[in-house]
């Protein structure tokens, strides 16, 4: 089941989408690249919604213990900052407003449909698919430093210290990630459980996908719908 | 409110997009047009399902009773087609294994992520919201009546006996408007009633759209996402 998960990586994960190449090689304008955040940004805030979900689907107060340190990670604590403040540190180092950011009035429905179908997925499905929804850990980390190491490269806007949320992902998704991967090894018991589990995972990049698709269409086709964000002409 | 409804449905409404556009006018290959096919197959199936989840919403009966026609209209009953029926008998005359559609595995995540957030719509919304979510059908006789004669005229391999699905809706669709249209105005009694219908009208044309948008993404632009329908190279 590992070898087919990881395989599902190799062939599925959003690395290998056209609109990720052209943010990361620094063909993206501005104001494509600030569609992008904004519309990541209402993804970043419903995961501690989703992890939520999936701790309330827990009896196991260890593993309700393990899973809550995520929600932790995004949301903070009263002294420090999680992965959502950081993410709106990359929105300010783009120049927009947080109120617009945090509102998530301009994203596409495209974006909305496929977060809240992942927030819906942890409600509805097994326990087991829930977690085994969360394996795209697996591959982030390589993502991320491609990411990091590409936007401070080409884009003149993007300074150091407003990637901090992906370098914290970098310690982060492994860990994670391992207590996952673990978790569905042991409890994928049948193999009709270990299809449920690769079947989560390919619903989970397909979430990512679809976000990227429907970024591309819009901010790089050229046909946002209406209502969405409309990036700042460039004089 | 009826006002705000009818302004919603002359700027949001999914006979204003390109891919409509193309579909009508006969600008679209026939593997194009199989695509929307077995992707529409997806919502129209979906229909009774949101339709049933509606009926569980009410305690009265009578509008119990009134919504319940809709499920037959799609499902059909023993001795008669319904709509999905016919909706198939669309995509066997385009030449697609009934199987195949049937199965929706050649589907865009996009389309599944819109259509479930439709579904999950009624069902997590209030019972208004839900109703009020129906009220694209104000709007949806013109478009048919330019499907029918766009397509007729345009395609050779499109036969008037495959278009019944849209002739049949030219007559159920003003009626069942007509209730949704005629509840909202009676039970939405305060602003914020009335912003949480329009918000409804406005939510279920985002559903309408961002299936369009992908369909134009994977099938018009080229991009078809990992493991969707690959309509056959004409040669």
């Amino acid at each position: 089941m590992e070898e087919r998960l990881r395989l599902i990586g190799e062939t599925r994960y959003h690395n290998l989408h056209p609109f990720h190449d052209m943010l990361h090689g620094g063909r993206l304008t501005k104001g494509q690249v600030q569609a992008w955040a904004i519309n990541r940004y209402y993804y970043q805030s419903s995961i501690p919604l989703k992890d939520a979900i999936i701790v309330s689907r827990f009896t196991d107060r260890l593993i309700r213990v393990e899973w809550r340190h995520r929600i932790e990670d995004h949301d903070g604590a009263p002294e420090s900052e999680g992965g959502i403040e950081r993410w709106l540190q990359l929105t300010d180092g783009l120049g927009i407003s947080r109120d617009y950011v945090e509102s998530t009035q301009g994203i596409l429905p495209a974006t909305r449909f496929a977060v809240d179908a992942y927030v819906h997925f942890v409600r509805d499905r097994s326990p087991l698919e829930a977690i085994a929804s969360s394996l795209t850990e697996l591959f982030a980390p390589q993502l991320h430093e491609q990411r990091i190491s590409g936007m401070l490269e080409h884009y003149d806007f993007i300074r150091p210290e407003i990637m901090t949320y992906f370098k914290r992902r970098l310690s982060q998704a492994p860990r994670d990630a391992a207590f996952a991967l673990d978790y569905v090894k042991r409890n994928a018991r049948t193999p009709e459980e270990r299809a449920l589990v690769c079947d989560a995972l390919l619903f989970k990049t397909q979430v990512l996908w679809v976000q990227l698709d429907a970024l591309y269409h819009a901010y790089v086709s050229g046909f946002p719908p209406p209502g969405a964000f409309r990036p700042q002409v460039e004089a």
